[in-house]
């Protein structure tokens, strides 16, 4: 198969763990025979230091013309602190998503057997936990109108959903749910807002068309508390836009650490992948990131492809990395291995 | 001290749990020779049976005039998974929170020592864990403006803040930082949303006032995450609605059980407590209820009228309980007791 991939590494640690990534999908299209053509772009604080646009558009066609985006990282603290800059980093995603039309965030969180003991979770409340998270990604609060009075004492974001925005979601979710457990769970807060009211409308509806699958509702306060006391009652969850960014960095403890956290984005015509972290920037060059998020990103990119085999090999790569505690050292906190060594020996199992 | 207060028990296990801390009250008043008066008024789903009104005239003018309103829960399943019902329980709180102006929710937060091996997080992870959440709750997304389009396809809710709402919410926070352990962090989401950089902008710039108070800032997402990961970091929390609502549910895990938080709501003119836990209507009637959270807002409703000692012997008599396992279900799965009996056997402490 032949495949573009546009590779955006963006901030702190992004290019690092990328170029693991791409090392690892390099070794892939060589066994297998592929042929993947990487082209890179910036984009984020890099972009806006060179260019002054978080997404200049060469990057922005780069994407489009593209079969994947294998993307890393954004975020720098310069702008984090700076309410009143024009331009931020995080602008570049968010364009980004919106101009592919990536209305699906699909991030997979499941207990590691061999982390149980990683986690600040209770080994018996996670072990076996295995849930993935349907997050839309292009609505909603993120993307309503914002303002700012003149006087700039009044400040206001709007949150949005029409019903397609929500059915092309659900659709996907309950997909996703027949070749699992047959779950799914609304996160919304339904008992206050009007778009949660919609969204639970809409859902039922749907809903009806896979009878097999049993349809589940909590409120958002109350999931990110069952999150933690019973995770694995969770089959796929999912949600609008901000509760999905919430509920899945909060997810992440469950696998022991933010760093082994992948996600698809995916949209009628386009698709990009990357690790849930940001762009860490206090480790940045220092060869400590965790590479695996975005080694599984990859294997996500080949699975969207149907390449469940080199997928799988991935998977097992990872698996087998954990196991010999070949770990960077969010995990492996005595004899830690780099970025990069972590990266080779995964590479030396493909 | 004279003091009247209104008894709103609401829905579910509201009034059995109610029924427990008002025995306490007036156990504190009979030992000390306080004035407590109670009265009763109807909230929620009950009031909706009753009048069709979740928050009926009388009881929102029994609230005015009285000094605290104790309030229990609200909220049923048959308006839940009814999207398109008019009237709601929930609005009654709603409402009641915005015409009694309070505007600040202040939720504690500890780990029970004695608990420590019921929380689903590693005890080691937890222990000594003790902070508060201020959460602003009478604006944001809560509040603003909600849209239907007539065709019941688009939906919309919209979140302001000023930057009043802002000022008034942060001094609170600064000043319980003050008393403790002198810090606070903001929680936001100031990469997307333009009133989180108000609120950063301005919590900024009131911080200045308060040169021996750290302000640090966590995007909500990572805050979701570092809850469960490091508790033990946090002081005071300061956070708009939503957030606040969301990660204090998720916060009541550290406890060992949402049965166990109290809170207190105040604004300039009057002040609510209320358990953060919710109707749980699968437990009414059951008498399996865990009345300690009502009873502790019952203690933080006297600590608001400086009546120290009176708020520390009902914090006492609830350590006491749990230290003696004198507990309902939810923490004593073996022997438990009833709601009536824990509530007696603290009581009797009085
Ligand atoms: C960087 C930020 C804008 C982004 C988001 O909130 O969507 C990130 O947290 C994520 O989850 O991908
Ligand atoms: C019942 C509901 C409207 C309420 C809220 O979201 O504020 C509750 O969850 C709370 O936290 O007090």
């Amino acid at each position: 198969m032949k495949l573009n991939i546009a590779v955006l590494s963006g901030d702190g640690i992004g290019p690092e763990i990328t170029q693991q990534s791409v090392k690892i999908l390099k070794a892939i299209a060589e066994r297998f025979n592929h042929e993947f053509l990487f082209e890179e772009a910036v984009v984020g604080a890099s972009a806006i230091d060179l260019t002054g646009n978080p997404l200049p558009d060469p990057t922005l066609d780069l994407c489009k013309k593209s079969d994947a985006v294998l993307f890393g990282a954004i975020g720098d603290p310069k702008y984090d602190n700076n309410p009143a800059a024009k331009v931020r980093p995080e602008q570049g995603l968010l364009k980004l998503r919106k101009e592919l039309g990536l209305f699906a965030n699909i991030r997979p969180v499941r207990a590691f057997e061999r982390l149980l003991e990683h986690s600040p979770l209770r080994p018996e409340r996670i072990e076996g936990a295995d849930m993935v998270i349907y997050r839309e990604l292009t609505g909603g609060i993120y993307f309503g109108e914002k303002t700012l009075s003149d006087d700039g004492k009044q400040a206001s974001d709007l949150c949005v959903y029409s019903e397609e925005e929500i059915e092309r979601m659900t659709h996907l979710a309950f997909e996703a749910a027949q070749k699992r457990r047959n779950k799914v769970t609304l996160v919304d807060k339904a008992n206050v807002l009007e778009t949660s009211r919609l969204w639970r409308r809409t859902v039922k509806e749907i809903a009806k068309k896979y009878p097999e699958v049993e349809l589940d509702f909590l409120y958002v306060d109350n999931a990110a508390m069952q999150m933690i006391i019973n995770p694995k009652q969770f089959d796929v969850i999912l949600t609008e836009n901000m509760f999905g960014d919430i509920i899945s960095d909060e997810a992440s403890v469950i696998g022991g650490s933010i760093g082994l956290l992948a996600s698809a984005s995916v949209g009628k015509e386009h698709t990009l992948f990357e690790p849930i972290h940001g762009s860490y920037p206090q480790a940045a060059g220092k060869g400590i990131a965790n590479p695996i998020a975005s080694i599984l990103s990859a294997a996500m990119l080949l699975e969207h492809f149907d390449l469940l085999e080199e997928a799988a090999i991935i998977q097992a790569a990872v698996d087998k990395s954990l196991e010999m505690n070949i770990c960077t050292s969010d995990i492996n906190k005595e004899s830690s291995y780099s970025t990069e060594k972590v990266g080779t020996f995964i590479e030396g199992l493909i």
